[in-house]
């Protein structure tokens, strides 16, 4: 059985992480999702949109996931070492470097293969948490400034 | 078989929306999704931020769901018709009549029946698109209230 690993926050899912996880899946069989916690969120990105309950929750009942767990909060080789993954699935913008990562595992006497994903190609409409917070500001703005217009 | 049919527009998914599509299979063993066009939500809500193509993606892709489809624009009942469900299944806050669909049901000689789902109890944080909206606003707002701050 080939175990593949997954990772990624998953805030506000769109179409980029469906077509992740299911090209991450057809690399073996058994796929388990890390699911950022929000305190490591919070300190690489920024705050998340969704709690990280509500990330996992709707990850777990993704017909293409087996299991989704919730990631560890300083060391993200200690979720490695209890998934011990055959292949580590990297998205398309995921900034990981592959070496970097392969060289650490050998260090912790972790074997894993790590493969990185191409790059949604459906449209763009479709693909990203930032663009959908995008569109809710704009939306609001608009909204706005029509009920400045209709103070006048 | 019994056949379950849920309807909604999906909006960034939520605790709710898993809920109500989990209540709702367990009433029998195949259900069908009916997902709302953006013309559709437009007419009876606002503006959607996904549009059907997103939102129909990511329905499909969740377990408890067999099929997804999108929706008719005008007659709700010719996607009745087409699906012949044995139960239809309403979220807890849809507004429809139980017995007003029943009767139109009865008038078009369809027969399923009407079921209205318990609301989801879970943290109310994970619980709704229009919450969700609000946290991306408040955030945005927040930033710019400090950007001016910073401006002074």
């Amino acid at each position: 059985m080939v175990k593949i690993m997954a990772t990624g926050t998953f805030d506000l899912l769109h179409m980029g992480h469906i077509y992740y996880l299911k090209e991450a899946k057809k690399l073996g069989d058994k796929l388990v999702v890390v699911v950022a916690r929000d305190s490591t969120v919070r300190k690489l990105k920024h705050e998340p949109v969704t709690p990280e309950e509500m990330r996992i929750g709707i990850v777990r009942e993704l017909k293409m996931v087996d299991e989704a767990v919730l990631g560890y909060e300083d060391d993200m080789y200690a979720v490695v070492k209890e998934i011990k993954p055959d292949i580590i699935a990297l998205g398309y913008d995921q900034i990981h470097d592959e070496k970097k990562i392969e060289n650490e595992l050998k260090k912790r006497n972790l074997d894993a293969q790590v493969v990185r994903l191409p790059k949604y190609t459906g449209m763009e409409d479709l693909n990203g948490t930032r663009r959908i917070i995008g569109k809710i500001i704009s939306a609001y703005e608009f909204q706005k400034s029509m009920e400045k217009l209709e103070e006048k």
